[in-house]
């Protein structure tokens, strides 16, 4: 193996593809990064089983051939290279690195060691605009369930069908759901892993107008966009049926300004008993009253003007849960829809219906 | 005690003096803010026996008083109050806050049972630039030791002459003064408790061209800025007379780029052995080469070009603490200058002579 590349190119790719290369003390090789130069250029691979990524690296190849190192000390090594062109060769071994004004060996481990990624064939592509993506699953990755036990909600949904992606997450006290447009006439439904979906969030750009496809089988989906391809497993097994809990009729409607009631919020939970989270929120005549209370810190109670409609009503939430919701709306003017403490409310961006945020009432 | 006073003005002195009083689990009152309104205005005050800090808030006042209520919950409280007037009384030992949509009853203790803080004359006042001292205090505060046993170093040392502070840290691996101008006729030197430091660095306001005023006794020392008075306690004891260990002159200078070394100092980290600390400079010919080696990682070699006067010279530096100088010089244009691995070397910024930083070789 034998190649140039620029410090630019090759720092991008080494930032995409190194993250999930760093933690693995049982497999030593799976801390590495494969190099495979062909008469293409150079392709980085690493994988820790669940997910690989592969990112490609322009680069003049004078010599074919493959080799793995730790991710993390090229990474870090080639990032500290002022941006000018690397040379990279295999020698007895160890990884030759010129440069300038440095010379740099790196040992590592021979390449017919390194896992090998499953292959999805490229066709049923779907094409969907990667800064949408991006948007969609930050407005609800924070809503999957943390339990890596109980695997179908450990993860983000994903519904596709004609024109349509529905993506949601639940961790069965909260549930965020987003529709996007994309480019298909397919419909499947897939569960995806939170962490495929965190490492997506990671090297997503979301500077970027481009386009991302997405492709998949009954065991494996397939991230592509600029040069990367992310592939992961999917999980085996239902999603929760969500749409039968979502209300088809509230009792009360609330609309306010984000700007408003979240400091009213944070404040109440200032004033929340030791260890719990409960804010009750009283609707009634324009307005959200508030109200919290401690018996050794004192008393709390804010009013934020809103737009009322259907019968007066109470109802309290876990405030941590209410203000994820809150913040992610994406906009400021906002409708809350509840019936009960015993049925889910409803939080809804007023100028756009494709996100919704549902979260279970405490019982008092 | 019955006050009126902006959210704007209450906030910033709360965020100035909260910070301290956030900590004292065996005097719970140490925990809270002492507020006391008088014809001027309101004061707050905090203190953790060692640092006292006392913030100015213009308001109207209707009914002096005084009382004091947790810090932390009022600052966090008053930050999310929109900006708008508010209003603070003492009623049955409890404070009642009002603001245009909100009601707060805050509990709090006597101000009477709160601990007094030391005063200082205000005569013999040195005068300085409030911008200049936060940037040398944040030149050296890195070099001073963390053991607070070591009290007379887990500090920094003021020196005051006629218009000039020598301001100096060292935890004894590394050195760094700076030297600034001043408006004052005094000598006097003091050692100010490291703890001190990093609290004025965090309330000095540093987009600031206001002059800051410091007074001083035989046992306490004052900065007064901007409605703000902090005082402290100084540490009784010498500080060791470091300009005797400055070498007179040395064997070899080195003139190169910060922004030429950092990186090549920073790769060679990457090779040390594990848990080494050591990176070599060979200085001679028009270079500094910098080589590591790790017989499980690799190794690496980078020449940074230098203009050399005096002998070819080698040297063993500990990479943190060299990297800690080479990046608080305040320029690109630097200079370092040695003799062998027993005395300390010294690194300065070409363009300014007030700061310097001296470090200790390693020995072979």
């Amino acid at each position: 193996m034998k190649l140039t590349c620029t410090q630019e190119n090759l720092n991008k790719g080494l930032n995409l593809v190194s993250h999930i290369a760093n933690k693995n003390n049982n497999l030593p090789i799976l801390n590495n990064v494969l190099l495979k130069a062909d008469k293409n250029g150079l392709l980085l691979v690493t994988t820790d089983l669940e997910i690989g990524i592969k990112a490609f690296v322009r680069g003049k190849v004078d010599e074919e051939g493959e080799f793995t190192v730790g991710a993390k000390l090229l990474n870090d090594f080639v990032s500290l290279v002022p941006r000018e062109n690397i040379d990279l060769e295999l020698k007895e071994n160890t990884l030759k690195i010129k440069s300038k004004n440095q010379k740099t060996n790196i040992k590592g481990m021979e390449a017919e060691d390194f896992p090998l990624i499953p292959e999805i064939e490229k066709e049923n592509e779907v094409e969907l605009n990667m800064n949408d993506f991006k948007t969609a699953l930050s407005q609800l990755v924070f809503s999957a369930s943390l339990d890596s036990s109980r695997l179908e909600i450990n993860a983000v949904f994903f519904n596709f069908s004609k024109n349509e992606l529905v993506l949601a997450a639940t961790d069965s006290y909260r549930l965020a759901e987003k529709k996007i447009s994309i480019n298909s006439n397919q419909e499947k439904e897939l569960i995806v892993p939170l962490k495929t979906i965190q490492e997506l969030l990671r090297i997503l750009n979301d500077q970027s107008n481009q386009s991302l496809k997405i492709y998949f089988n009954e065991n494996q989906i397939m991230f592509v966009f600029d040069g990367v391809e992310l592939i992961s497993r999917v999980v085996s097994g239902k999603y929760p049926d969500y749409q039968q809990i979502i209300p088809k009729t509230f009792n009360t409607e609330a609309k306010f300004a984000v700007n408003q009631l979240v400091p009213a919020i944070k404040s109440a939970a200032l004033f929340c008993k030791p260890g719990i989270n409960d804010v009750r929120l009283s609707i009634a005549d324009k307005e959200i009253v508030i109200a919290s209370a401690s018996s050794g810190l004192g008393e709390n109670i804010i009013t934020v003007p809103a737009e009322i409609s259907g019968e007066a009503n109470d109802i309290i939430f876990n405030y941590r849960y209410f203000l994820d919701g809150l913040s992610n709306l994406g906009g400021n003017e906002a409708v809350l829809k509840i019936n009960n403490n015993a049925t889910p409310a409803l939080l809804q961006n007023r100028q756009n219906e494709k996100y919704l945020y549902l979260i279970m009432p405490i019982k008092q």
